[in-house]
C-alpha cells in the first residue's frame, strides 16, 4: 500500500475525490451513533443481573463483623468489603478505605481536602499562590477537569509506550515545590491501553518531590480489565514499592468496581498508608454518615472473592474483544502502510488511541460528526482541552453493538482519509 | 411535690443518701446501655425489609424515562426519584438534585464548595479572612462540626418555642457581611423537637443578609417523621416564602430517606432555586460519574410516592412513641415539679431535650456513664462543644429496646437527682 505521502498530486487528487464521494454516500445514511464515552453497553450489564438477587427480604444484613449494613455506623467500609478490594488492589485490607459508588468523586474528594486542609499538615493548597499538578498526556480527560476547577495549573508529560516520560517526572518534581501531584492511569491507560512497566513503576516509587505533599494519584481503573485470558498486562504494586522505598505516604491509589457490574451502582475505594488513611478517616466523620454498606455487601456476597471477580471479567472480556478487534482490523486495513495515522492495540481498558497527522484532529472529529458519529472531542484527551499537535483521538468502541461499531469505524478511517489527504495537498 | 429549692437542708440530706444509695444499687448491675445517636433500632429497619425484593434479576431497571439506571449517565437524579423527594419537599421536581445516601455529606459539599468556589460567583470563602455562621443553640452537633471543620467561626442564637430568635438572626445578618449562613432543623428540631412558626420561616424569607453570598441551611431532616397520625406539627414551606420575598437563591433546603427506611442506604437530595442547583450541577460533572439511580429506582417503586411514604412513617411512629412516651412519663413522674430540669414533649424528630440545671449536665452525663449509660455528651448540642450554661442533655430514644429504655430513663432522672441535690446543697 502507498503511503499518502509518497502520492503523486494526481493521485491524491484521485484520491480525494473518491473519498468525498464515499463520504457523501455515508452522509445520506443519517446515522446516530455515540463512540465518545468509554461506556458499558447493555450487553455487559446483562451479564451482572443476578446481583440483583443476592439480596432480598429475608437475607440476614449483618456483615461478618456483625454490623448491621442497614443502619448508621461503619465509615470506612464493612470489612469483607475492604478485603475483596484489598486483593483486587493487591495490597492488605488495613491500606482500604470504602467509598461510594463513584471513584471519580474520591478523587475530587482527595483533591478538595488537599485545597482545605493540606495533605498530612500542609499548607491548605487554596492558600498557595501556585499549585501544579503533572498531566501525562494524553491521558483522561475528567482528571484533567477535577484540577482545572480547582485552578491548578497543569503541565503536560509525554507517555512513552513504557509510562510517563520519567527523565521529565523526575526533573519536575525534584525543581519545582508547587508540583502537588501527577495523574496517573498506570494499566491500561486512558487512552493509549499503555501499562507502566516495572522500571517506570520503580522510578514512580523512588521519586524526590520537593513539595512534602506530593501524591502520586494513581487511579487504576482498568486493574483487571483485561481484553484476553493469556496475553495480560502486569503492572507491579506501587503501594509496597514506595513503602520498600521509605515513602510510605507518596501514593492514593483509587479503584471502583464501576466497570466490573453497574458503573452507577458499584463501589469505589482509596489505598493509602495508614497515615494518609488517617486524615481521611477524619475528614469522614465530618463529611459523612458513611457510605452505603448494603451495597458493599451486595458487592461481596455477588462476587465472593477475587477469583469470582476475575471470572466476571472473563464474561466482560468476551463482549469487548471482539470490538476491538473489529476496530482495530478495520484500521489495519484502512489505513495500514498509508502513512497517515497510528495507534496502538491494547490489551485491556476501553480505548483505542489513534493519533494523526498533526493538526488532522479536529477535522477528522467534526467531519465524523457532520455524519452522526460522535467522537470524543480533539483535545480532550490534554489539560485544558488542548493537544498542541491537533493529532490525538481517543476511540471508545465498548458501547456500540458491534454492527453499529463497523459503520463508525469505517466512517472514522473514511474521514481520516479525507483529512489528510487534504491536509497532504495543502503542504505540496 | 415539693421543688428541691424548697426543700431544708435536712431534707436534703436526707434525699442525698436515698439517692446515692439507690444509684450504687444500679450501679451493681453492670449496665452497657447507649442512649447517645439518634439511630433507629432494628425493628425499625425490619418494617423496610421489602424494600429488598422490589428489585430483582428479571426487573427492568430503565427509569421512566428511558434510561438505564445500571449504567453511567445522568448526573442529578432520577425523574421519579426527584418527583418523589419533591412531593416530600413540598416544591416541584425542577428544584432538586438527588444525591448519594447521606444528607450530611450534601452539607459538607455545599459548606466545601463555597470554601474554594465561593456561591454565586463571590469570593471563596477560603480567600477570606472570617467567615461567621449562625447557630441556633441547641442544635445538631453534626452541623457544627462540618462549619468547625472549615475553621468556620460559629455564633450562638437562642432557640425559642417558635424557632430561632429572629430579632438576633435579623440583626446579625445585616449588620456584618462575614455571617455566610445558618444552621437549621426546622421541623421536629434536634434536639428540641420544635418546629419554625410560619411567622418565624416567614422572617427567614426575608431576611436582609449584608453578604449576597448568605444562604440558609434548611435541613429538613424529620419533614415527615411525626410521631402521632393527628397531633401533627406543620412547616411552611421556605423555598416558596423566599421566592415570594423576591430572595429565591436564599435558602439550601436538605433532606434524605435516612430514617424514613435504611439509614445506611438511602437517598439524599438538595433543594433549592434554578440558579443554585445550576452552580451545584456545574460542580457534579466534576465532581462524579453520578449518584446511585439503581438505588434510587429502588426507593420510587418501594413507596411508589408520598403517601406510600407516609404510611411507611406510620409504621416508623407506631415503633418511637412508645420509646419517647416511656421516656416522658419517667421525666414527668420523677421530675415533675421538682424544678430541677426541664423539657418539651416533642411531636416529632428523634430526640428529647432535657435542660437541666445551670452547671450540672456534665456530671449527670458522667453519673449516667459510670454507670454504664451512654449519653450524648453534654455540651455536644452546642458549637465547640461548649454550653455556656452547662444544662442541656439530648435524650435520644430511639435504638434501646422499650425494656432498655425503661432502664436508662430510670438512671438519668436519678442522676439528675443527684446531681441536683448537690448543686443545690452546695448552694445553700
Amino acid at each position: 500500500m502507498t503511503p499518502y505521502v509518497e502520492m503523486s498530486q494526481e493521485e491524491l487528487l484521485k484520491e480525494k475525490v473518491a473519498l468525498e464521494k464515499e463520504y457523501q454516500e455515508v452522509k445520506k445514511k443519517g446515522l446516530k451513533l455515540d463512540m465518545s464515552r468509554g461506556k458499558p453497553a447493555a450487553a455487559q450489564l446483562d451479564i451482572s443481573m443476578e446481583m440483583m438477587d443476592v439480596l432480598n427480604s429475608k437475607t440476614n444484613l449483618k456483615g461478618e463483623e456483625g454490623v448491621d449494613c442497614r443502619n448508621y455506623g461503619i465509615l470506612d467500609g464493612i470489612k469483607e468489603a475492604k478485603q475483596l478490594l484489598a486483593d483486587m488492589m493487591e495490597v492488605e485490607p488495613g491500606n482500604v478505605i470504602i467509598y461510594g459508588n463513584s471513584s471519580l468523586n474520591v478523587m475530587y474528594d482527595t483533591v478538595s481536602r488537599a485545597m482545605t486542609h493540606g495533605v498530612l499538615g500542609s499548607t491548605p493548597w487554596a492558600k498557595l499562590d501556585k499549585v501544579k499538578f503533572l498531566c501525562p498526556v494524553p491521558g483522561y480527560d475528567r482528571h484533567f477537569a477535577i484540577t482545572e476547577y480547582f485552578g491548578i495549573e497543569m503541565i503536560n508529560v509525554p507517555m512513552t509506550p513504557e509510562g510517563p516520560d520519567m527523565d521529565v517526572v523526575e526533573k519536575l518534581v525534584k525543581e519545582d515545590e508547587s508540583i502537588k501531584g501527577i495523574w496517573c492511569v498506570p494499566k491500561y491507560s486512558n487512552p493509549q491501553g499503555i501499562t507502566f512497566s516495572d522500571e517506570c513503576v520503580r522510578r514512580f516509587a523512588k521519586l524526590e518531590p520537593a513539595a512534602k505533599d506530593f501524591r502520586i494519584y494513581w487511579d487504576n481503573a482498568y486493574c483487571i480489565h483485561h481484553l484476553y485470558d493469556e496475553n495480560q498486562d502486569h503492572l507491579i504494586e506501587i503501594l509496597g514499592e514506595c513503602e520498600r522505598a521509605g515513602k510510605p505516604d507518596m501514593v492514593y491509589k483509587f479503584c471502583s468496581t464501576s466497570k466490573i457490574c453497574f458503573p452507577g451502582s458499584g463501589v469505589a475505594a482509596i489505598v493509602a498508608s495508614k497515615a494518609n488513611l488517617d486524615e481521611i478517616r477524619k475528614q469522614l466523620t465530618i463529611q459523612t454518615i458513611g457510605h452505603d454498606k448494603v451495597n458493599q455487601l451486595r458487592h461481596v456476597r455477588y462476587f465472593k472473592d477475587l477469583a469470582g471477580m476475575e471470572e466476571h471479567m472473563k464474561k466482560q472480556a468476551a463482549i469487548l474483544r471482539p470490538k476491538f478487534e473489529a476496530v482495530l482490523e478495520i484500521l489495519e486495513q484502512e489505513l495500514g502502510g498509508k502513512g497517515i495515522g497510528s495507534w496502538i492495540a491494547p490489551k485491556g481498558g476501553y480505548f483505542i488511541s489513534f493519533e494523526a497527522l498533526d493538526g488532522c484532529a479536529k477535522k477528522i472529529v467534526e467531519l465524523c460528526k457532520d455524519a452522526g458519529v460522535i467522537m470524543t472531542n480533539a483535545g480532550a484527551t490534554y489539560p485544558y482541552g488542548i493537544d498542541p499537535h491537533d493529532s490525538n483521538i481517543r476511540i471508545a468502541p465498548s458501547f456500540p453493538t458491534p454492527e453499529e461499531l463497523t459503520v463508525t469505524a469505517k466512517l472514522f478511517v473514511l474521514c481520516v482519509k479525507l483529512v489528510s489527504v487534504n491536509k497532504i495537498l495543502e503542504s505540496k
